[in-house]
């Protein structure tokens, strides 16, 4: 597998673009941001229209449906809630597909199913356009000061012309190879591996906690001496002082993901025990009402399990 | 919870003691090493006395059973395979439990639950002595480098006079309080952590695999970009190439340590899916012949599972 | 919840309908000669065409598509593979919605999802039409002997409308309410309990395997003694003696019922951790290439797993 | 493996024996009480020695230790919560072992690990004594009716010597082989088949309760048309109505079931995901006071992890 070079900024800037993008929340709104300020030519598209007023004063053009944000663009860009949301703006009424120009790429860069992509790029390329894989990791807070990373697959030629698009918004580009999906597996399976290390840390601080060990002391010497990681810490804060709100990361789209890790591996006869029981205590805490909390609450299940919360 | 100031070898080293040992296994032998080295005075015992040779070369008294070990000795180190082993030289035929004097210390290196750890810290009461639990990270070659990390818990005044024994053979001590069980917590929890990341890491592995991407490709994305953990990448390594010999830390001894973690679970009644799940397929792994290899081979069941090997 | 009362066929028999039915599959196909023996005039649709050939001997008409099947009938069932297939036949090109007379009656006789048993019911409502969802339990013999047991759901005189037509295919007709979903409930969670059984039969008998027992003997005296259930008895003998071919329901749709069983939680959030270790064993077994043998083999995950087969 | 003809009673009532009874709790006191009504001549043994007033009055003596009882019988039984209390009335202070005679037999009828049986089969043997296992199927209510099922293992010509032991306690003897472990093997995989089924209708009762439908009615389609079992009948009415007290068994006992098939799962590689799940569960109830009340409340669990309960 390829790895493209870091998309460096000196490399792309001053090649301007006509952009489309579809998707204006809470990580769609900074990309687009970005991109704007980055010089490139933005026509936008939310559902909720006033999300896009920002954008309009600084100079984006708000398009009234997918298909008019879609009509003219060299790149279209979506990030949206999920699959559904994904199929509406392209397959919908008044979608993108029929409006892209032949030629053009879409870049589809919500956390989606691999089955999608697959979708999608077999009617892109029937209507002589290019789809491209370009889920991201990162918080809110990353997608505002352009440190996302952007994990992207798709044809080898048509991800370079993307070039311009994602320096503005990331630290660096991860090509996955030539098949879309791949990228959508790659950001799923991290998903995965980042909801694992919260079921492990819940579970770990539910038994020093009945012990009558601190967790964030605990959590000390595990991650300070040895896994030494930036996500076990900063995820071990939150889950040590219970501190769930507000959310970076919504625990139900922690669901969502959680379900995209079972639905992959479901296709492909992988069974993921750990994914199958974090999904069923993600199911608890919605049950428990805790939707629109921070996803790090997932630990917090263990808790109430071993009868230390309600 | 107090954290002990790092045992300076400056503050220590000058402090010779008559210091005895029990247990030379892979871990034990150059912890002993390095205690002679510093220049204690050492007295070793092992059931296969041949493991003490070395160290009798060195200057080391070896003993011919662990009372002998334990008599006239101011600390009492025991680096053993489990319980049961530590049950047996401190309170079997000829054991330290008698043979240790008054006001001497009794130092527990080896991963043991959380009840021995009571039921020693009683034992050695009753006889004048003190119980340290002191269980360490590192696998053999950082034994033997001197770079362990020791977890230790005991009365503070204690723990104090374990300083010189502990200088030579960590490289730093993580202070967790007066009750020895408390370093038992905290480095079976540990251990949960680093074993649920290989299983977590063998899940991911084995669905980007049947989604025909290279599990170390995916661990250079993931671990490389967000989580950054040097334990990650050295396991994540050997799991991606399948290299699980010769073992740094056996799979039979993974088994036993989650199975500390589920016991200390049950006593409290802190439910541990996830480490039930790991027990499950490390029992597997038995099964199939894999006990001896390294307990990374934890993540092949999830490949076995998804009919990527046999 | 009320309960219709066992559907005679001494109350029906001479009522004979015009009845569509699609998909003649290993259940299909024994349920349409028996409606075609009682005397019901019969038009059949199924897209492998050469299944209906026995029924057109026997005077049954054969469609070309579900639209034609459907076109004049009063009562239309479907039993088919799952929710796609069902989609495809009334919502599909020539499908049956359009086709199906304002105030007849489709009956879906497949296992589906209460998700579509609603999405259904709107769009037969919105036609003049009426849904009633009414899944059976039952392998093909029973099928073939009439012997099924018929869950049904929907408007209780749109149930007793259905009545001639139940009776010639079961033994009775358990309704459970107004709601069409809640048969498909009712159908799911039962198979879910079937599912378990099996399950916690394979783990049961490859426990006493290891320790040396029989599993006959050891069904013997636990079902024998304490259970006492046909279901236990059959499928423990097929176990017992790995005799998993022919299939009698295969083990991909039991993959299938879990998955919908899942589903069913999902949407209410109600996790269900047994039904997601089934589907981690189902997908196992899957990826062992033994999707086409009995369901039962679900046990044998089991057996592998402790080393006892391959 | 043979079985046991059933053990008439006409056959052995007027062989009157010697017999010592260790253990008088919910169980033990009815199987002695029919010992003592049955003709043998009874010495007992029980910690709290108020329980052995009736039965002194009935014409029982009562010991005043374990050894006591054991004296001069010709067949000791044991009925003790576990292997703890086995290994103490035993192998501890003013024990049974030393003072049964050569050539009685003693029975364990607890349910406790097949590795405490080869330890009293070994322990036995060397005082040329024998050890036969017979642990019992049936609640308090059956142990008084004389309805409890038999399990047992020992050498053929010893548990013949039992039959007029088994014959008033019992409504049969299962006989599973010469090696008295295999009875507990048994016994504790029938109890895990249980509560399986416990744990399966509690996510069944989640799922259809979460979607409208009363458990009562799904069972009585369910067990009534298909499983057909009157364990399901009579735990899953206790589950519907939420009754769990008074206790019949308590959860904490189940508790310590499954961790015996986990122990005894554990000693032969043989991985137990559904035990395990429900050892999970348990140890959540026993965190959230349960511990006392009927282990049906295993179905409680799966209630509150879907929001139905708390």
């Amino acid at each position: 597998m390829r790895r493209a070079c870091d998309t460096g900024p000196q490399l792309n800037r001053e090649i301007d673009m006509r952009v489309g993008f579809i998707g204006l929340g809470s990580m769609g709104l900074p990309m687009a941001q970005n991109l704007l300020a980055a010089g490139h030519e933005l026509v936008v598209y939310n559902r909720t229209r006033s999300r896009a007023d920002g954008l309009a004063r600084s100079g984006a053009r708000v398009a009234e449906s997918p298909g008019e944000a879609a009509a003219g663009v060299e790149v279209l860009l979506t990030m949206l809630a999920d699959d559904a949301a994904v199929e509406d703006v392209i397959f919908g009424e008044n979608g993108a597909l029929p409006a892209l120009a032949r030629g053009a790429i879409h870049v589809g860069m919500s956390t989606t199913s691999p089955a999608l992509a697959r979708r999608l790029a077999a009617a892109h390329a029937a209507e002589g356009q290019s789809y491209v894989a370009a889920p991201v990791f990162g918080r809110p807070e990353m997608a505002k000061a352009a440190k996302l990373w952007i994990v992207a697959a798709g044809a080898p030629e048509v991800l370079e012309r993307c070039g311009p698009v994602f320096a503005p918004m990331g630290q660096g580009v991860e090509a996955v190879g030539a098949e879309p999906s791949s990228a959508n597996v790659v950001k799923i399976a991290g998903n995965f591996l980042l909801a694992a290390a919260i079921e492990a840390m819940g579970e770990a601080f539910a038994l020093v906690r009945k012990h009558a060990i601190e967790p964030a002391r605990f959590l000390e010497i595990v991650n300070g001496r040895l896994l030494r990681s930036p996500i076990y810490e900063s995820y071990g804060a939150l889950i040590a002082a219970e501190r769930f709100e507000p959310a970076g990361f919504k625990l139900k789209h922690g669901l969502k993901d959680v379900g995209l890790a079972l639905e992959a591996g479901g296709e492909m006869a992988a069974p993921l025990p750990l994914a199958s029981l974090m999904r069923d205590h993600f199911l608890s805490a919605i049950a428990w009402g805790w939707a629109d909390i921070d996803w790090a609450a997932l630990a917090k299940v263990s808790a109430v399990n071993a009868g230390l919360a309600r």
